[in-house]
């Protein structure tokens, strides 16, 4: 099972490696199987791949000694954050070292009246908002898992936030990094903006750990607003809920959330969450603003749905209601894999401009309505992103390759609208050969990068591109 | 006079190549000196530095043909827009051939309901606004001049509306490259967000035309809003001013546009452009919205300002009082410089942390105030970006050394509160040492990544880094 992948070229660590990662690190560097396997697992449908070795990072100059001893000794080092991501990207394709950075994860400063904080790159994106409660602020990208803010960083990442707030890309003011060759830089200054240079904040963002590693990050981040109001709402075709959408920006409304999850996946909510959603196309609103505006908002936002065949908005009012319902939707993604008991995932998502993704949705759900197995849509509509979630019975064969045709159709019918393989999930090992068909020869200019900062290819290999 | 750069490595274009352009481009190649004269001087202080030839470009097409006989040839090319960048970036530091492509000014889609664009590089700022304001769209960066498009993306340009809609990073969805080895590259699909690969759109924003030469950029855009209001209010002291703007953001009004004017500049901008506002420190907002939002927004901050020393807010409430307003903003700079007749100007910028904008701006203006050199301070306080332009009398050499003191405390004073050498002018010949100061070994992956993508540094030489 698993995407094709080139084959392992794995030999045993050397042992004068094993003997100066255990003398710098003691009880933190780990050769036995059980961590070794706890690390080489995916969140989704990839085969196992173990590291060799487990190596727990407490610090910047724990990472450059891991990085100069494996590089000395030709060995692979591959980041490993809370393990969240979907696309195997923390697998070790080629054996090598494992190196857990979740024990870094100190909140190094809070900045209230720059809106920004330093952060250690293991600290989790819930264990950071619910820091910054007190000081009125909060960091608004929220992938589906409590996922680290290094992993994030090494993604891309996104979530419901981001019509609004933006993703990982405008969340990173800067970044310190262990470069390959085991220096320690740092992308840029806390300034709000910058001309100075290239932008190399941006180029490790995304990266997947194989341009350097990431060790602490300076985050933007926000205002909690005065008044917060959520609701949901059905609809009676996907054309009328992203039609409800586009024409809610169009009047300039700043949607500070807005989900769609199909009849689908709704129903693998009610199961999951226990709530009792009407099984239809359905967005999930969030508004943001003074009480007035969010009250205005509201108004022109329900007259639109309203007129795009849309029902009652039913509304969250209390604190609790609310988080409920965002639990809910974070938990999407189990709780449609768990559509079938015993079932393993396979999430994969695409993005396309926002004119296409009625047509882009309703052809992938005609697609996986004739299939046999069960998946379901949802996405961040306001973003033209959107994911499916498979519910793949391991013990037959054949769905696993009905799902990854449906995928690879799912894909190539994005790129033909001009879209992008995926808007927040990364390339790993699972979109490799999209990533070439989307942008061609762009890919060579990205391998010339990956040459240039990690000549003896040590950082992450076979991932990206292998 | 002008920056002190290593001295040029100058040899005349060799024939064959003369004659190749001449043949490819016919009457758009240029070896006549008034037109290289043209392509060699800057806006501000730089020594003109002229390039060999000039090449006027029509299409991607021509750019690869030039990039390609002049890199066989081992000559510069130095990508060229509206002349209009302020720290030298496109001077011919080692002579070649400046390749024009202000004539590369097709608008070539215009996606209302993606809110994006698809321009050639050399369409100006205020043409596509005037062209996309009958679809109730806008492009909201705006730098002081009518750049190009293609250099604003060059020098990651920014301007007033930054504060809520982000600059050049942000705006840019897609670029199309003519990389040095002649291939045309897309850097991304027409997707608003993507985790696919690297990050080439954003290496290549701010690259300053030193990894590739920007044929075509697709844009984010944004809908004219349905309320816009604007305002001056004067204020006591610097401090005022900028905790206005903090407190104003603390409780999440979304300032469309907050630009801070010293006294002085606001004495040369009433000179300028025939205004009779009080010659004092002073805010120039602007406010988006709803009619109902906009009222309460301007409620809010008159409430903050008020607190904080400022005076009565005075509206410009017609289009064409807000249209004034704004153009006398974006001459400011010209206004500076005219303080004295027949002088040259020297602008500079830094951005920091907005905790330290006002004791940055009150130390700047404290060293202003101490000098001979007549100078203004404006900025961008939503950013923590502001700029200093001099007023230099060219027939005093002394003047240029003391405005380069100035300039460097200004700039160190920014690093040491963890800003950045230039919010949004970029490095070009004039901040390269700072570069390096702000920066450390980062500016070596710089470096690295030059050579990897321009391995003959054909492009652009000796701008950022020599």
């Amino acid at each position: 099972m698993g995407a094709p992948v080139e084959p392992p070229l794995r030999k045993p660590l050397p042992e004068t490696l094993v003997a100066a990662l255990g003398e710098r690190l003691g009880d933190r560097f780990h050769v036995g199987q059980a961590m070794c396997d706890e690390h080489g697992r995916s969140e989704t449908h990839f085969s196992p791949m173990p590291p060799d070795a487990v190596a727990f990072a407490r610090s910047t100059d724990d990472v450059v000694a891991v990085v100069n001893l494996c590089r000395q000794a030709g060995v692979a080092v591959i980041p490993f954050g809370a393990g969240t991501s979907v696309e195997g990207n923390t697998l070790a394709v080629r054996g090598g070292v494992s190196l857990n950075l979740s024990r870094m994860d100190r909140i190094l400063q809070v900045n209230a009246e720059d809106f920004d904080c330093v952060v250690e790159a293991g600290v989790r994106r819930e264990e950071l908002n619910a820091h910054l409660r007190d000081q009125g602020l909060f960091f608004p990208i929220d992938p589906g898992a409590n996922a680290t803010i290094g992993g994030m960083a090494s993604t891309r990442a996104s979530g419901t936030n981001a019509v609004r707030y933006g993703t990982m890309r405008e969340a990173v003011l800067s970044l310190t990094v262990v470069t390959a060759d085991g220096r320690v830089i740092r992308t840029s200054r806390r300034a709000r903006k910058s001309a100075a240079g290239y932008d190399l904040t941006r180029l490790f963002v995304g990266s997947e750990g194989t341009l350097g590693i990431i060790t602490e990050v300076t985050l933007r981040l926000h205002a909690i607003p005065e008044a917060i109001s959520a609701a949901t709402c059905s609809f009676e075709t996907i054309g009328g809920a992203v039609d409800t959408v586009v024409q809610s920006i169009q009047l300039g409304i700043p949607l500070a959330r807005v989900e769609i999850l199909d009849d689908i996946q709704i129903r693998a909510v009610n199961v999951w969450s226990k709530l009792d959603l009407p099984e239809q196309t359905t967005l999930f609103f969030e508004f943001h603003g003074s009480e007035r505006y969010v009250a205005e908002q509201v108004e022109t936002v329900g007259e639109l749905a309203a007129a795009n065949g849309g029902g009652e908005f039913r509304w969250s009012h209390r604190t609790e209601e609310r988080n409920a319902l965002w639990k809910a939707r974070h938990e999407a993604y189990y709780a449609a894999v768990n559509l079938r008991p015993g079932a393993i995932g396979w999430a994969t998502d695409v993005c396309v401009p926002m004119s296409r993704l009625a047509e882009c949705i309703a052809e992938t759900k005609a697609d996986l309505q004739n299939s046999s197995v069960p998946a379901t849509i949802l996405g961040h509509v306001g973003d033209g992103n959107f994911h499916v979630v498979f519910s793949i019975d391991p013990t037959k064969a054949a769905e696993l390759e009905e799902v990854r045709a449906i995928n690879n159709r799912m894909v190539r019918r994005a790129l033909a609208m001009d879209g992008t393989c995926t808007g927040e999930h990364g390339i790993g090992l699972g979109k490799q050969e999209y990533l070439v068909e989307e942008l061609g020869e762009a890919v060579d200019l990205m391998r010339a990068v990956k040459q240039a900062l990690d000549p003896q290819g040590v950082l992450n290999p076979g991932k990206i591109f292998s």
